[in-house]
Parts: C-alpha cells; sequence; structure tokens
C-alpha cells in the first residue's frame, strides 16, 4: 500500500471525481430548491421547511483502500471513521446535530470487533457531543466497510466558495504527521509515535472553528482530507481565485520538522493527506496577538500561510520570493530537490 | 443464495440484532437530549434547535448477502436501496427531505456501472421528489456496498410502540411477491415478471402514508422488510400487546394465489421479506367505505389483517376460528403443511 492509496480519493479531478459528479448528477432529483448548496462541497446544505438550514455529509471507507487492520485498531478504525465524517461539519462551520453509522463486516469476525468498532466511533461521537441516530450492521464476504453520515446545524454554512483577492489564508495545526505514518507502515516500520497518532486519532477542528467564526470575517473554509495542494486547488476553482502559499509559512508536524530537507518535508506537508485541519479565508484586518489567543485555547498553531489573489490556481512562493504554480503531482517551482 | 439470505437480516432478535443494539449503544453519546427515539424504530427522530423534528435511518445493502448482480440491472438495484431507506420513513409517516448515497464498486467496474446504480436510485428519489444531498463513492476490492442515508420530515413521526389493544391492524398491498421472485432465482428459474417486479422495484409507502394519516388515527406503523410475522412482532414488542392476524384475510400476490395449496402461500407471505408495505394499528371505528376510496387512489388494497390485544406475541387466527402463537420459524399453529 503506498501512502497515496491511504488517502481519501482526490475529488478535485481525475476519473473518480467525475464519476462522483456523474453519481450525483444521475441521481438529482428535478426539484432542488431546498437544496442551498448540493453535493461538491464538504458538505450539502438542505432547507427545512422551518428555514433551519441543515448541513448534511456522508464518508465511506474501505479496508485496504483508506485504511489497513494491521495498522489500526478497530477503535482507531471507528474513530477516524467519525472524525473524517465530522471533519466536513467543521469546515460547513456547522455544529453536529447527528450521526449515522453503517457498517458491514465480514461474519467471521466475532461481535467484539463490531463494538471495538463502535466504542471508537463512540469516543469521537462523544468528545463533539454528536448523539448517535442511525445505525446498520451488515454482514459482507468481502472487506470492512464504514460509512458515516453526518446531521449539522449553523445560521450561515461557510462554503470553499466564498474566497476573494485580498483576502488572508489561515490554517490550524500542522501538516504532514499522518502522511508521516502512512509512510512509515507502507515501508513496513512502526511509525514515530507522534506521526501515528496524527493518523489514528485526527481530530475534526469543530470548536475551533466556532471559536473562530465569532472573531472572523470567515468567507471560505476547506478542510484537509486529500493535502494542503489540492484541498487549496478546490477552493480556488470553487471561488475562482489563485491562493497563493507562502512556502516559509507552512507550518510541519513535528517529525517534519526534524527531516534535513526542509523542501522534502514541505512536499510531503503539501502533498499528504487526511490532516483534517482547517484552511480558512478570512477577509483582511488586524490580527496582531490572534494567533497566540487561539494556541493557548486550543494548544495547537493558527498561522496565515498565504493570501487570497486574482487568477486562478494554487502558486507557492519561496523564501527567494520567486513564485509559480504548485500544479498537482508537478512542484514545477518547488523549493528544493524531490525525494 | 437462499431465500432468506436475500432478506434484510432480521432485527428482532438472535445474534444480528445484538451485534447492533451493542453497536448503537457503545456510540451512543452521552446527552441524547435531542434524540426524540432511538435507532430500533425504523428510523429515529433527532429534534432540531428550532424544534423540527427530523426523521434519520440508514440502510446499506451488500452484493452476495442483499442482492446479486446476476438477478438485478444495476438500475435496479440502485432504485431498491434507495426504495428501502425511503420504506423507513414511510413507515414514521415522514415526508423525505433528502437522501445521501454512497457506493463502494470494485475498480474495473467503469463508470457506466456507477452511473446505472445512480440512475436507478435518481428515479427512486425522483418518484418520490427526495433531493439528494450527499454522495460517496470508494473503490472497493470486494462486493458491491451500497448505503442509503435518508432524512424526513414531519410534525409527529408514527413509532412502531403506539399500538393499544381494541386498535384495528391494517396492511397496505398484497404480500409475498418479492420473496416469490427470490425463491424462483434460489432455484435457477426466472420469475414469474409480476413477482420479479415486486422484487427489483418496490414502492415505498410515502403517498399512502400520507393519505392515510390524514383520516385515520394511526396509533403505530412498521413497515414490512422482514416479513409480516417478523415486523408484526416488532411491533408487538415495542408496544408490548399481542397482534392477532386473521389468515383468512391476509392479502396474497397474484403469484402466491395461483398456489394450489394456500397453506404454502400463506407460509410465504408470512415470513416472505422485502414487501415494503405498510402494517399499521388504527384506533377502532367506523370504516365503511374506506378501502375502496384507498383502492381507487392508489390502485392497491388496504386490508383490515386481524387487531391488537392484551398479551404478548403474534398470533395467527385460523378460519375454523383456532389460533395459536406465530412463532417465528415455528408455524405451530399453521394452517396447512410446511412447503
Amino acid at each position: 500500500m503506498t501512502r497515496g492509496e491511504a488517502r481519501r480519493p482526490r475529488m478535485a479531478a481525475g476519473p473518480e471525481f467525475d464519476r462522483i459528479r456523474a453519481m450525483t448528477a444521475a441521481a438529482r432529483a428535478p426539484d432542488n430548491s431546498r437544496v442551498r448548496l448540493g453535493p461538491g462541497d464538504d458538505a450539502a446544505v438542505l432547507e427545512l421547511r422551518t428555514g433551519e438550514l441543515l448541513v448534511v455529509s456522508c464518508d465511506m471507507s474501505v479496508e485496504d483502500v483508506h485504511f489497513r487492520r494491521a495498522w489500526l485498531t478497530w477503535e482507531e478504525i471507528g474513530w477516524r471513521s467519525v472524525a473524517a465524517a465530522l471533519s466536513d461539519l467543521a469546515a460547513m462551520g456547522a455544529a453536529p446535530a447527528g450521526a449515522l453509522l453503517s457498517v458491514a463486516l465480514a461474519p467471521e469476525l466475532g461481535s467484539e470487533v463490531a463494538e471495538a468498532l463502535s466504542a471508537g466511533a463512540g469516543d469521537c461521537l462523544r468528545a463533539f457531543a454528536c448523539p448517535l441516530v442511525g445505525g446498520d450492521l451488515a454482514r459482507s464476504p468481502g472487506p470492512a466497510v464504514i460509512d458515516v453520515s453526518v446531521l449539522g446545524t449553523t445560521p450561515e454554512p461557510i462554503s470553499r466558495a466564498g474566497a476573494a483577492p485580498g483576502d488572508e489564508l489561515w490554517l490550524t495545526g500542522r501538516l504532514g504527521g499522518a502522511a508521516v505514518a502512512a509512510s512509515s507502515w507502507a515501508r513496513g516500520l512502526e511509525p514515530d509515535p507522534r506521526a501515528r497518532v496524527a493518523f489514528v486519532r485526527p481530530v475534526p477542528r469543530l470548536e475551533e472553528v466556532a471559536w473562530l467564526r465569532d472573531r472572523l470575517p470567515i468567507r471560505a473554509a476547506i478542510d484537509l482530507s486529500d493535502g494542503l495542494a489540492g484541498d487549496a486547488r478546490h477552493m480556488a476553482v470553487a471561488s475562482d481565485v489563485r491562493l497563493r502559499l507562502d512556502a516559509d509559512s507552512i507550518p510541519l508536524h513535528d517529525t517534519l520538522e526534524e527531516f534535513k530537507d526542509r523542501g522534502v518535508a514541505l512536499r510531503v506537508a503539501l502533498t499528504g493527506g487526511e490532516d483534517y485541519e482547517l484552511l480558512i479565508a478570512v477577509a483582511p484586518g488586524d490580527r496582531s496577538g490572534f494567533e497566540r489567543e487561539f494556541e493557548s485555547r486550543f494548544g495547537l498553531p493558527l498561522t496565515r500561510i498565504g493570501a487570497v489573489e486574482p487568477g486562478s490556481d494554487v502558486w507557492l512562493r519561496n523564501s527567494d520570493g520567486s513564485e509559480g504554480p504548485l500544479s498537482v503531482g508537478g512542484f514545477d517551482h518547488f523549493a528544493g530537490p524531490p525525494p
């Protein structure tokens, strides 16, 4: 299993995205008047009869595609599946209202596996005060499959499409820890415990986004499931802008800070998926002292990593001031040689 | 594949039910104050901040467990998956507000399979004016897995727990068609087209329940996914009552009406799953002419098939007036020999 396989499928482009787009197009109802924001953002937004807005998303994990039994305990698999789904609510600025958990397991796995998986899922749901409101359990002759649907509410959902030139780009946390762990496993090594925990116990940034939106004019947000390079591109496309990332400012996971070659470390941070940190576009303003307040509250950095500009695509600005487009898979203008 | 395997897993009792109960118990949040009705009914009910009640349910189908590719087209697999989930909303008396569709497919299947599946799912969603509000597509090295989550709204959800002694039991439609089709396939035969359509294109009784609840004091409802015998038992347990079914009044599917032995036909109708008709308990009253009005509107019978009594379990009353408990898998007091 390569690191690429451990990631969520890329949604920006390519056959996977085309298939999802075809799927949702084929299944769309003619009257979508109550769907404020269709599938394609981190989550969809549905207007209920009372006018309440419901944010909904689903996230399917398949054994040997999204996770490996040899790497994770069933509790960890449960936590990660729920965390990934809740992270979509965080990206929309929504508070969790409920979750549904569907699990397909091989019949030879005992009930203790279903319980361990559910215990991990339950730990994550409880950590974010999200009630479980539905469940289905099926036996499957194939790999374990876990599908988590989440419902959230917010008076004003944040989309990925609202970034405007002049906005600042901010990032929660540090990047690349999950990718370092996956890379170790792929090479047959036990990961550094700090990287392992980033992979097995990602934290949906629900509390952080609630705090941030009370204090900042957030224009757009996206959670980093595919990796900063890919997800920044999603925001750029949806908002019809260019996102400029400042290479030196991107906060690296502790294990990456120890890399000798910052260029290699940066590449891992940019392309490594499943960090579940938030990238937000914020209207410009005086933010002095703000990062310190955030860090002291959440024990995690909040970093300005770039800006929104007119144009398209994601550009990387290097320490010497040179800059250029950061094509996914390309890195033509990348600081440092490929690993 | 036996007929039993084609059915949804029994939820009434046994290891499958215990595992789901353990799963939902393990994953439950401590604060469930907004969960009006937890998982265990046809759907759960969640109270949103505005007071609006949201009915939610999920339903997972696994290839070679719930369906076989050789029997159904991908369009039919899509329709059935959505219909089964929407049927849970019908059982709660809820109007569909949105659906999420997660699909895991083998990578060697082309995008035309995902599109066909989605087209069938979309046909069903459009037929019931339910917008698709989310989708996920994963590749799976194993069987196809389809998980459908549905959201519905109603000011007053109908549970399966409200039946009281003295209530009348009514049933929409005819029973056993899907079981006849599954039985033919299991024997290597092509099913009678009338039975096949019952299996591949079940109809969630959403319009019927909306019409009925405007006119009848419905106390409890359940959709027949496991079969009348099993689902009547669910209602009896949840409501703490006895359900008495009158053997002669149970409407059989056309293909079963042609069986020489009514006892055998009745057994198929009672135990065959996936009819997705509704069993409802209604406060007693004068219902003369009501069935005709229903039938002329929906082209489908509405039949009084029994009554709610004090006690427990499901009892069958035969034409000679004899009656006794209808144990699942038992049929000790059954009219006619086993097939």
